[in-house]
């Protein structure tokens, strides 16, 4: 299996209101640094999993939502509690919907997709699958 | 597949008793930095895979007798080669008691780990295995 | 000059209420990873600058207002607003005092501290002076 | 699974004549830091995957005609395309064969090799498979 | 005193055509992970060394040339060795022009401007000096 | 001021006999990954600080005695404790002998070094000095 994969980040506020999160119940924030990781069988005519440039653009539209937010008040995070984990689901979701309608320029070739979240020197989270 | 990964790290005198290991035969030493991943199917209700406190003190338990150890006098280690990557499969093996034995507040659902430790800048090993 | 670095970090939610900041101006959030260098001209008879133990300590301590906290409702920040930089002298103010009384048992042979905050992969600030 | 990865890098030109790789057409460069894991299922009796010197050497002799090269002149990739992912795969070939040849002194047991390329800190490949 | 630090990068091609440099005489390349950090004695009344969204800027500007580039053909390099250690020396150059006409937005108060290159993960260089 | 910067690592076991030490009396050790920095106040006629491929000789050489060592049987070292910060500076002592004797190549241009030894992910000291 072939992988490309990108970097970018968000500077995100939020709360996470159940008793389970202790100090971090309250309004507190992150900094994500985002890998996104796109997987292929084989490479195209050019050496390709997919275009490195085309990766960062749509991990970049895919955050466009999350820079600078107040995640507790984005209307697509209503009633949902935004942990590292979710929000690593929520932009493969994302990447998912930009790879199935071709808009990273791979011919359909894209197969897997993993999302990583680094919230601090000790601790990361991320989300794998097929699509 | 989710996961959350989270780091500590040890620093432990060991020797490596057999020829295959040169210059590493003789009592020398190691800083590991560890990563502990923890991977379940879905999220729970709060949108996590695990806490990340209860990752960070369950492995801060694994690795409490490896903290400032001479691995020679480890009990748990006699006639054992303290390799990086028997130390992996060692770590793996605490942190599944912990998994299978509700440690971690998961209610069962971490279905696998990963641990891996970093030697240097250069070289690192893991263990990764369905519990 | 010999000097010792220890790491911590913080996950804060902060406004940047200046036009100057653009996107950055509403409630949004970063994780600053905090880097604290102590400098002494020579070694004490342990061979130390400081306790690597005692500095870990001495950084939680100046970083427990910060932990998980809206910077924007913490009274030593009113009216304050709380650029990196910013947050660089802060900390740097609290471990000169930790110094100053001999919060690092050093006898005061600490002379200068520098505080570095990484707040994302490609940005981060310091301050850094003699005590 | 077992695994232990060691790190070298390579410093190379080339070209990327396709109209897809826009301003990287023409000659230009990268630094790659190349990592190389090696997946066992099993320790042998000195508690290895395989032998990190052994590794190292290895990963260094894969990476010799890359060393300081021009790739547009390396008789390997005459009418290649090489990007990251096309020499992933290319490193990850000769470190095969080098296990298949029993050049790592594992006796066969290796049975799954992945090759990773950062080519910045933003972007990174890798190809992975079964040996 | 202050400083913020800002990082990008250049993918380059070059010769160093002195019998010094041994086998990187020949046309090779090299990704180079740019750091500039700007120093202020004081913050302005926005709490700022320098706005790091201009002064990510500027260090694109200044790198728009090396973007890609085949170092052995650009003009202002001609007859000279572009090592890392010149290259951020240029960089230098170019980032000192922009502050001294103001292009930081700061009013004039950066004093002092260092210019790193990382090479490879064994090896970097920098340039720093007041301005 | 112009410098580059080299990394090498070590692996060594050693106790710290001083109750300030704590659990770190016994004999335990730690991997040191090495920055050595040498800076030149001008470049030579081939853009160089010093030669990147000398540095890194001169460094491994210092390393030597170092390398799978138990500290406290080397000579070297006989009553004194191995802190981080001793082994900084005895390693610049080293370094700075090379240098004097022109072991850089540099012809005595080299003026100041600094050398850093990271003891984990979260503690590191340095010394630097003119020579």
């Amino acid at each position: 299996m072939f992988a490309v994969e990108v970097r970018d980040h968000v500077m995100i506020a939020h709360s996470l209101p159940s008793p389970v999160f202790g100090p971090a119940q309250g309004m507190h924030g992150a900094t994500f640094v985002v890998d996104a990781a796109f997987y292929t069988k084989d490479l195209d005519d050019n050496g390709l999993v997919v275009d490195i440039g085309l990766a960062l653009e749509a991990l970049a539209e895919a955050l466009k939502p999350l820079k600078y937010a107040n995640l507790d008040e984005v209307p697509a995070f209503k009633s949902k509690i935004t942990t590292t984990e979710f929000l690593c689901h929520y932009i493969w979701q994302q990447l998912r919907d930009t790879a199935k309608t071709t808009g990273l320029g791979d011919g359909g070739r894209v197969c897997r997709i993993k999302v990583s979240l680094e919230e601090s020197h000790v601790a990361r989270g991320w989300y794998e699958a097929d699509i």
